[in-house]
């Protein structure tokens, strides 16, 4: 059982603590759901009321919250709560439990490199020449592949799956069954084929003539994926190898669930790729882009430095650096809310028009 | 080998029989690929003449179908067939074959606490402290988390893995490579980000300001994943643990293939979520809604009751009760369609209107 | 280690070859990444400066090209480089290292009929029934369900499962946690559902009435899933069973990672299906179809032969061969285009329709 007193907690996190510092907490609860024994978080006074449904003795509360008046024994007051979370929820988190040693029936090649204190759960597979950094915990059902590298400090949880040569740094956190390292999706026909023609047309040519009877030829993925320190990536979420060169993943990137990173796409330091985003092959990605829930990026495009897309953005084009975009095709987000309220109006407007353009037509206004 | 007389079903989904109802039948079939021992099912007249090409001896049949005159010898007519055909196809799935008994490959905790009658294939995780409800069946491959409870009669296909302290009702069913339990994707920045500032300003500061240097610190999820009964979920499937408390998911609610709900989702009863739906972190769903395939949901939305979603919309805003939504950004599906008409016909409009315009213009009616 | 001299490589793609046929080539590279054992690839004369950042003697080079001038010692020209990629990236793919045998920790049922020369890695579950074509290769972790077939020359990947009963042609690659053989996502009512009410009503009853108090009852997936020869399923991707009958997959079709196939879908032959697209239920592509990434396909459509549809396209209603469609809801490419620059000039136009309307009536045009 975790359990840390108030005072603790506030050290650890660099924050004010007022009142019985020593009371003892094991967890945290939404105010409402508070225990004598849990934190409440009530970092807003819009949850004031709701700790009085609730048994907390001790709360975070905002910045000039008082905590008497509330009812409270003891507080933590953050310069920036949600900050002061990620500290917090670090400290409380009891993990997957996931036990020491490497279990008896996971099957690791003996030229597999481990380094030390390294966790295999059951049931894993590492491959041979395999290498894992020191410190780094494997969930049960993992596989490393041959000759693949992980840095120290790995965290994976089950059913992670990593494939050969592919390269990763420190901390790395991959969910349940992330898969690292498939190979691209790249085909050719023998002659050129009718998605060559409507590409090179950009779509003049409106009727495809088929390719009769033309079947593909795999392009095999020579290259693997590079993925640099602090990478998190979730559950279900693919990243396939690269052709030539490696697909790579710069440092500090998040990854969420289910999303898809293609052949040879690059990705800068500190971007935030949300679930069910899908970036086609060797798009490039600047530093601290974010790509909200399901948006998707045409393959050989560049997202500038810090861009941003709303959910679902749907991304045809290139993008400058700080643009905010949103919409299928992706507009500037101002432009799209202008655009799409005017879309709105507009079946009233064209009953507008019909009208003036009778009235104008009848006045003898025409020639 | 299943095998039911052509009485013996039509007793147990409580419709009416006719003709031969000795007739045995081992299986289903569509109409023209119908043989002797397999039930046609042809419940429209649409599908009278496709009975001639088969061999069947047996159909369900519309209401007041003549069996005789389609040449068959027995006939099966339930008052709503698409309901029928869920007791029949329960009736006749011959299913995987998972085999009884806990098999020699598990790795199973001691202190897990297995039900009577529980199947555990090969190659099963089951981590210690994990309970498993009587009658459930585990596919091969299958991860049971750290102190996990699963109800009664659940059925998990392969490569299914729940979490750490997640709790599930009975009669779950799983498809393959579901994920229950991942990390909510959740991360902070030390100082308010670019990200911040853009959903602050609702995009009205067009340039997002890079947060030049700042890394995500992760914010770990203290909640789990709590699961009502007859919950099915599809595979590759991923649902998210919550940040403080559970991601919640109510009884009857049914989940398709790579669909994601993200940490602190409410999903209300009887909802039906289709293959690649995204919800975004802290949405709840009321009760009965249904989310079209590839629907996307914004965080912190709320959607009422019976509301549906037509394939690929995406919802930014609220939705009330029983409103059924279309289109990025969702509007109301009436106001989508009649909005979508006039966008096709813009382009032919604005031409008149360039004509209009000069014509008020040459006439002097302007000032 | 691979390694051949560019002289064999140029006979082994039928390719013409200049200069030092000899030169041992062991893989290859981006002209400005090459190394001396490196082929560059260069085969447009955009990479012509770049291979003077690299150290290549060899590459392959676009027709006309003057290796000498360009400071290489030998190079090879294809008359289509890019088919000539799928050769040469054959003959230097280095793979997964799969050791060859049945590991000795797969658990293989007795009844399973394994063909010659077929390779069963670690921790692989194969049921009993299943037959598994001569000189297939399967990762470790896959599950081979009861009595499913898997052609000659099968390259799975870690972690693939396919279901009970499942019928695969020769020649199948599946990517990481590719899934076959779920259950097809069918539910039904007791009493007509609002969805229902919906679907009949086209949306024009607006409000769905709620179903109050109905449950889902489960219609079983009786059919699996049929795929043809020369078919690839990327990461995470899904093929669901079909009702009665098998969902059929096609010779020659190409599925990317995060694909889903829903129940009782027809994919015809040479089909190229990009990373995220959604097919729902029962609907039928033509041979040769195209669909680019994130594309949704609703129920019950048919797709002809030939046609494509941009990423992200959401189909709403049948296409017909050889159409280029792009949007949502989908329109013809062009008309698509023309429609969005005209929505983009929207919000300037309705200003200069309140101006002619201001003029028009003030103009006393009006009656």
């Amino acid at each position: 059982m975790i359990s840390y007193t108030v005072g603790q907690i506030a050290e650890a996190l660099g924050a004010k603590a007022f009142g019985a510092l020593d009371i003892v907490i094991t967890g945290t609860a939404e105010p409402q759901d508070a225990s004598a024994t849990t934190l409440a978080l009530a970092m807003s006074p819009k949850y004031a009321e709701h700790l009085a449904h609730g048994d907390a003795r001790a709360a975070m509360l905002w910045e000039g919250a008082d905590f008497a008046a509330l009812g409270l024994e003891a507080a933590i007051i953050a310069p920036r709560p949600r900050f002061a979370m990620s500290g917090l929820s670090a400290m409380l988190d009891a993990g997957q439990g996931f036990d020491a040693g490497h279990h008896a029936s996971a099957v690791i090649d003996p030229s597999a490199e481990i380094g030390e204190d390294v966790r295999i759960g059951p049931l894993c597979v590492i491959a041979k020449g395999a290498r894992i950094g020191a410190g780094s915990v494997l969930g049960p059902q993992c596989h490393i592949g041959w000759d693949a590298e992980i840095g120290e400090g790995a965290y994976l949880r089950e059913g992670v799956s990593i494939g050969a040569r592919v390269r990763i740094g420190a901390r790395f956190i991959a969910q349940p069954g992330a898969r690292i390292g498939g190979d691209g999706f790249s085909f050719v026909t023998p002659e050129p084929s009718h998605i060559e023609a409507v590409r090179d047309s950009l779509g003049a040519d409106q009727t495809a003539t088929q390719s009769a009877g033309q079947s593909y030829a795999r392009i095999h993925s020579l290259g693997t994926v590079e993925i640099g320190d602090d990478v998190e990536i979730g559950a279900s979420a693919c990243i396939d190898n690269g052709t030539v060169r490696a697909t790579r993943i710069g440092n500090g990137v998040k990854i969420d669930n289910l999303a898809q990173i293609g052949h040879n796409v690059v990705v800068g330091d500190d971007c935030l790729i949300c679930a069910q985003v899908g970036i086609a092959g060797s798009t490039r990605l600047g530093r601290a882009v974010v790509l909200g829930g399901q948006t998707g990026v045409s393959d050989n495009l560049f997202i500038g430095d810090g861009a941003v897309t709303g959910g679902a953005t749907k991304v045809l084009a290139n993008v400058p650096a700080g643009r905010v975009m949103l919409g299928y095709p992706a507009m500037k987000m101002d432009n799209h809310i202008e655009t799409y309220k005017a879309l709105r109006r507009l079946p009233r407007m064209m009953r507008e028009f019909a009208t003036i353009k009778k009235l104008v037509s009848k006045s003898g206004v025409n020639d």
